[in-house]
């Protein structure tokens, strides 16, 4: 498997785990969205429904994978997911922290962008 | 054509004109991210990027498409996208308002889910 085939497979394994948290309960009518776009290689879980009269819309988790780096656009779970994605084999060279300034990315094991 | 992919067409027409819109000088580093998955049907533009020291991420428009009708599930823009739907020739009972509560929904002309 080539590069980028085996890091969209890692981003969607991480996604879909996510996705099948357990987050509401059954009187709510809130949907984990996964939205795979394989060819412009967007990635994000988002929660889209109603908690009560509480509307509930947003991102969870979202990827992208540019020039053969895989960038962490956003993240509002406790995982870490830069660290989950070394452990599964991917260089943190390979590695983007989007909503990490590029000044403060210097600073970090992952790359800069 | 059948009238899902007719539905798919018109989100995704809507989604890439939003997409050309100039939203921010050249001196910024904010993409349009359009992400179509069209396996589940959910179909979004988000922004994503820096504008100088600020981070931009987020959803601009979102639609889903379930059981035959367009479910709109966020619009952060100036535009009514279900009059447009409508203009486009999409039935408004086909059409389901979705950060309208469900009671609010059954008094405007849209579907109520």
């Amino acid at each position: 498997m080539d590069k980028i085939e085996k890091y969209r497979q890692l981003i969607q394994k991480i996604l879909i785990e996510h996705s099948q948290i357990e987050t509401t309960t059954d009187t709510d009518k809130v949907k984990s969205e996964l939205i795979f776009d394989h060819e412009r290689d967007h990635y994000q879980l988002a929660y889209v429904g109603w908690q009560g009269d509480k509307r509930v819309f947003g991102p969870v988790m979202h990827f992208d994978i540019e020039d053969g780096k895989i960038w962490i656009q956003y993240n509002g779970t406790e995982e870490s997911v830069a660290q989950r994605l070394v452990d599964m084999g991917v260089p943190p060279s390979d590695i983007v922290i989007g909503f990490h300034s590029s000044f403060k990315r210097q600073f970090t094991p992952y790359a800069v962008g």
